[in-house]
Parts: C-alpha cells; sequence; structure tokens
C-alpha cells in the first residue's frame, strides 16, 4: 500500500477499500503520511467525493484513532444529541433534562470550544459549585441513578479528526458533504452513545446556509450513525435568526429554566419538542412520534425536567436552589436599551453579528486562553415579522461596562433591519431525516 | 494575500492573477509557503485547469526563480530543441550540427538526467577529451565562433520548478497538461534560446501514450513559447518503437554520425530533416518549409554538418578524429546476437523495455551516482513492420559480461512480438503544431 497510489485511484474516480482507509488515517495520525498528500486526498475527495462506504470506513477510521467511551456500565438508551451550531443555541439544557425525565440516558462528555458564548459545560458551570470534572465513577452512577450526568472531555476523541480537521481548515477542503459528516461523525461515534440525534441548522447564520446542503449533511450523517450500528435521526431546523431571545451564557440558562416551566420563547419550545419527541421515539421509549411529543410537552409542563435538571446541577456539586429560583443568578451590572431606529416590520436579525455582539460584550472566547463573563449577552425583545415603533426596545444588552456596550449597540443596529414590508415566515421546522 | 484563498478561488473555478501566481511560486520556492497547501492546489489545478494566461504566469514564475541565461552576448538566432524523450532519441547529436551549419547558433545547456542511456552532454563525452564543464567564455566564444557549443549545467535553471516537480511527483498531481508544459518550459525559457523547436514524442515509449496527449501537450507548450516572446513550434514524432536502430551511448553516437554523411536509418534521418527544417523556417533563415528541408538535405549529404561536429568536439576539448573514423570508439567486450524465435512479422517492439534492456546492459543510471558504461547497448537489427524467419538476427546486443547479455537478451526477447499478419505502419510524423 503506498499513498500515491491511493491520491491517484481517487483522483480518477475510483473507490478505497476499508484497509486503505484505516491504513491511511492510522499512517497520518502517527505523521507516517505527510501532510502535502494528505491534503492532496482531501482535494481529490472534494472532486470526487467518496462512497457511503468509504464514509463509513473513514468515519469509523478516526472514532477509533483514540478512546471509543464505553458507557456499557450504565444501563437502558444511552441518548447523545449534536448540533452543527448556531446563536442562542441553548439547546442541550432543556432537552437532555427533558429526554432525560422521559426515560433516555444522558452520559454526555462536552468539549468547550471557541465561540460567541460558551458550550453546554461553561453554561452549566454558571451554578455555583458544578464541576464538570468529576471523576468517572460518578459520571456513571449519576447517568445510571439520575439519569443524566455532563463531563468535561477528558480523554481526546477522535484525535486522528482533529489533525485532519487542522489540515482541511488551511487548504481549502472543509466544504465537502462526506468529511464534514465523518469529522461530526467520528467524534460522535467515540463519545459512545447508543442513540444519536442530530440538530442540523439551516439558514445564514448555520454552518449550511441552504437547506439543500443542510438536508444532503443530515441525509450523510444520520446514513453513518446507522450504518455504524446506532439509532440516528436529524432534524433540520432554522437558523436565520437567533434561537429563543436570549444570548449569553446565563441568560440562556435562565431561558432554558423557563422553557422547562413551560414559559419558553415559541421557536425555542418548539425545537425542544421536536427533538426531544425524536430522541424517544428512535430511543423506543414510544411508538408513534405523537406520544412522544406528548410525552415531552408532558415533561415541561409538570415541572419534572425542571426536577431533573436540579438533579443534574446538585448531583455535580451545584447549588440547584437556581433552578427554582433564577433571579438569585448574578446580573450584568449594565442593562442598555437598543431602540427601532424606524418603524415597520423586523425583517432580518443577522446571527453572525449577533453573535460577534455577545463576544464584544465578553460572553464568548476568541481564544482557549480566554474567560468567559458568565453574565453578560443580549434579549432579543423583536425578533423576524414583528412590528415595531420606531423608539421601540427591539434588545437589551447586558454588559460589563459602557464601552464594550456602545459598541455591541452600534453593532446589533446593523444587524438588524426594518423595513415597510412584513417579511415572509421562515418554517422553524425544515424536515427530519430518519 | 493568502494562499488559503487562492486554493479556494481554483477549487471553485476561478483565475489566479499574475501578481497572486507570481506570490505563490515564490513563496513555495523560499518555503513560506507549505508543501500541504501548494499540493492541495495543485491537485485544483488538476480538476480545474489553468487558462492560457495562468500557463504562462506560472511557466514565467519559475523561469524566473532561478538565473535566467542571457545569450545576447551570442550573435544570430540561438536556437535550442526539447525532446519529451524515449528509447533511441540520439537526435540532438545529429540535429544541432546540422541547423548550426544552415545557420542557426547553438548554445545550449543541458543536465544529465537518469535514464536507460545517458542524456546528449553524455553521448559527447564519447569522444575522448571532450569537455562540458567549460568556461562561460569558451561557450559563448564557440558559440559565436564555430556556431555550436553544449555546456553541463552550471546554475540551475528554474528551482521552483524542480521544488514543485519533486512535490507533484508524489502526490498524483503530474497528469495535467497546463503542469507539464509549464514545467518543461520554465527551465527552456530560462535556458535563453531565441528559438525553441519541440520534439513531443507519441505512442507507448512515450510520456504522452495517445496522439490526442501528445497534442494537446504540443499545442499548451507552443502557446506558452509564443506567449514569452519566442519563436517556438513542435513536431509530434513517433515513438511506439525505439528511434533509429542503435540504442546505448556510443551506439548512438555512431549512428548519429552515420546519419550526418546520409547514412542513417530512415525514421531517425526522417526525423532529423523534420525538426530541422521546422528550426530554419521558424528561426527565419529560410522562407520555405521545402527550402528548408533542402537545406538540411544537403547539410547531411556534403560533409558540412559532419564537419561542425567535428568542430564542436575540437572546441571543448574533445578528438575530432573519431567522427570522420568512428571505428576508433572503443567496443563492448560481448556482442550477442538475439534471434527471431518464430517466423512472420515484427509486430511490436515494447519501447520502455528496450530501454531496460540498455538499463541492464549498464548503458544507463538508475541513481545519480551510477557510472555510465559508453560502449554497450543495443543494435535493433529488424523493426516493426519488417519480415523475419526464425534463426534470423533481431538485435545485437553490446554487453559487459555474459551475465547482464544473457538478462537482457531474455528481457529483448520479451519485449518483442512477432506475429503472421503485416502490422499496420504508424506514420513517423503525427502533425506539426505551430
Amino acid at each position: 500500500m503506498n499513498m500515491y497510489d491511493l491520491i491517484q485511484r481517487k483522483k480518477t474516480g475510483g473507490t478505497l477499500t476499508k484497509d486503505e482507509i484505516y491504513w491511511m488515517v492510522n499512517g497520518f495520525t502517527k505523521g507516517e503520511i505527510p501532510d502535502y498528500q494528505m491534503s492532496a486526498m482531501m482535494m481529490a475527495i472534494y472532486f470526487k467525493g467518496m462512497s457511503r462506504e468509504e464514509t463509513l470506513h473513514l468515519t469509523m477510521s478516526m472514532a477509533q484513532s483514540g478512546e471509543m467511551l464505553d458507557l456499557s456500565a450504565i444501563p437502558g438508551i444511552k441518548a447523545d444529541k449534536h448540533s452543527t451550531g448556531g446563536v442562542g443555541d441553548k439547546t442541550s439544557l432543556a432537552l437532555l433534562p427533558l429526554v432525560s425525565v422521559c426515560g433516555l440516558n444522558i452520559a454526555k462528555m462536552s468539549g468547550r470550544g471557541l465561540g460567541h458564548t460558551g458550550g453546554t459545560i461553561d453554561k452549566l458551570e454558571s451554578f455555583p459549585g458544578f464541576r464538570t470534572d468529576i471523576p468517572i465513577e460518578t459520571f456513571e452512577k449519576n447517568a445510571s441513578e439520575i439519569g443524566i450526568a455532563l463531563m468535561g472531555q477528558t480523554a481526546e476523541l477522535a484525535p486522528a479528526d482533529k489533525k485532519l480537521y487542522a489540515l482541511r481548515d488551511v487548504t481549502a477542503t472543509v466544504d465537502q458533504m462526506s468529511l464534514i459528516a465523518s469529522s461530526i461523525m467520528s467524534k460522535k461515534l467515540a463519545a459512545g452513545a447508543d442513540l444519536i440525534v442530530l440538530d442540523v441548522k439551516t439558514g445564514s447564520g448555520a454552518f449550511m446556509k441552504s437547506e439543500e446542503d443542510s438536508r444532503a449533511l443530515a441525509e450523510e450523517m444520520v446514513k453513518i450513525g446507522k450504518d455504524a450500528g446506532r439509532k440516528c435521526s436529524a432534524v433540520i431546523s432554522d437558523m436565520d435568526q437567533p434561537l429563543g431571545n436570549a444570548v449569553g451564557n446565563i441568560l440562556e440558562v435562565k431561558e432554558a429554566i423557563a422553557t422547562l416551566k413551560g414559559e419558553g420563547p415559541e421557536d425555542f419550545t418548539k425545537l425542544c419538542l421536536t427533538l426531544g419527541a425524536q430522541m424517544l421515539l428512535k430511543g423506543g421509549v414510544t411508538v408513534s412520534i405523537d406520544e412522544a411529543e406528548m410525552r415531552v410537552y408532558a415533561a415541561m409542563h409538570d415541572g419534572s425536567a425542571l426536577k431533573r435538571l436540579a438533579e443534574l446541577v446538585e448531583g455535580q456539586g451545584g447549588d440547584p436552589s437556581y433552578v427554582f429560583e433564577p433571579e438569585k443568578f448574578e446580573e450584568a451590572p449594565l442593562k442598555v436599551e437598543v431602540k427601532a431606529p424606524a418603524s415597520g416590520y423586523i425583517q432580518r436579525i443577522l446571527c453572525d453579528e449577533v453573535g460577534l455582539c455577545s463576544l464584544m460584550l465578553g460572553g464568548g472566547r476568541r481564544t482557549k486562553e480566554d474567560v468567559i463573563d458568565l453574565r453578560v449577552g443580549l434579549i432579543l425583545e423583536k425578533k423576524v415579522g414583528d412590528e415595531v415603533k420606531a423608539g421601540d426596545v427591539i434588545a437589551v444588552l447586558h454588559a460589563a461596562d459602557e464601552k464594550s456596550a456602545e459598541e455591541a449597540k452600534k453593532r446589533y443596529l446593523a444587524a438588524v433591519t426594518i423595513g415597510e414590508e412584513k417579511p415572509e415566515e421562515r418554517k422553524l421546522i425544515h424536515g427530519i431525516i430518519e
């Protein structure tokens, strides 16, 4: 076997075997296959694609390049959920307690990552005392007994993916469906869940801007998940404007808590119901999607999911009283209103720009070393389609100081378009792939 | 400017500007642009191609990456010739004296390279005393006064090409017309000639197997040559069997000498006439191709080109008497006949295999350090289309020892196909691109 032949074969439209793909990924991870050959291969794959089998082998070989988590000590169906990311996406905070109450076990290992707000782990650390660096025994015990545990990533999952992604990132070979899908799925498969439900975002604020691309990615990932022997489905959900009203760590935690009391924003509530129902159905908890959605709805209104969130917090050293008294969370010192500069309808709210506002206010990380200010962020008082009068408050910035508030305010105003016409309504759920 | 954007643009079918290409080639040559980005770019070019302008800029940027030879001290039209390579290709040895006699000045710098026989420089060193490491003053003086000088490569021409080719060679990105053409032409342009005539081989023994590909490469190279302001044309000639009868260094020198006396093999003689006529016509020595061919033919029969070869040899310290008494050349100790195993017509002689016979006999270099045995090689007594009886001598091996002779004999027999049908005759000249 040699890399030249494999590149040549792929370049001319041929197929790589399982052995060849494992050999390539292992050799690359160990540094035996040089970057310049791998980048040529990635570009050849960009143009020639990969078959369903090739994609599975690439995914599995990357998953197996590091530790494969064994969750077998935890009883029942272990469920995981993955979002391709967006602004205001606090879904895990509400969704995981909901499905845990309904009978799925959540044992999730998460990284922190970079972005406009922190990840799920960062947001949970808003609860005073909450720890994610818990011993594996506590993790397994809580997942088994409480039904939910979240742990900071201890082992490096799928190191091959990390190395390959870094190379693709500098050689313009990221945007290929099979490669994107295998990158995401290799980490999910290594994380050990039996059931993986994917939230694939679509729209201007999503990694995939078009519905067509989002659907293609969702299909590719679901195929991999199933081929790898896991239960898997995907929801394609809108990310053309921020999700819900809150952007920022504590602000999002509060919104998730409200949602678990049945008082969440309409779009976010619907997304939780849809994803939750998918998870219950695929996990075999219910036999119909309607029944599944009713179960999730009930958990959202009978206080059981709220209680489960409190148990999760308490089980990992946090103060659960904040779940029931969210007003105890520390607030940002400054609240600055952003007012509509004109009358009309909100036609557009640029997701990425709102994300940057959050980052400017101190709510996210630019580099791994950055410290997040958990208090800051934005509350969107008006969303796309809402009618406003000039001077109406369209958003409230929660800021640490005046300077960042002023900058974020300017940016936010530039991110919002107000016009005379009522914009066409976008669907929240664009489709389900199973 | 950054490499990521250039890869992304090329990948999506866009065009790179002159500045971008120069920036990329310079950065790559200096090691500032990493191999893994350049190999991704090469693969993107493999799929998306390059425009005529892009190809010219790539070629010129590589040509200018090292020394650009200045031949302006030599009067008249300085002519160069390049062959894409094949077996038995001793063309320069006969062609250059021919066109020199007819009025073109030859000031050619050559490398040695690897292969089944030595290069032109190695072959000329068959003349005792002949030096190619002559001072630049002697080179310029001889080219001016005698009309012909050949020098071993002192400066590294087009170092960017060398580095890029090495990368393409290990990343399966060699076989792209614009890249092949720019690689060849960058060195030719750096070598400084006003007139470049290309001998593009076609057939099983050529780099380009199909006539279509050979034509495409020829067209690409001629475009570059013209766009760079040089006089340029190409002859597409057959390399489906070895050229002429001799393969090996001294054997080929002798065949070239015979050809300069009008006693050369038919195919080789015709190729010299065709290429020579192209050179005279493009160099403005004659106004018609017929007149040009007559001039070359005359030089081949009046002894003037033979004399010019002797002057070349003498001008660089060699013994010119060998030109007139080629029997003085040292012969291989062993001559082994290869006999036809059956009666019929010679239907095929595999070029590459005959090349390997020569290499096995010691006539070529596998690595740069190998020492060539100038005496050894093969004389093909029968060529494709010839009728043979079982037992007829089809070739004579000139060997240093019995062991290599036996091995080469087996290999030669395997390379020749004898059958009942007379094979269809292949043209020697497949076309001229100007």
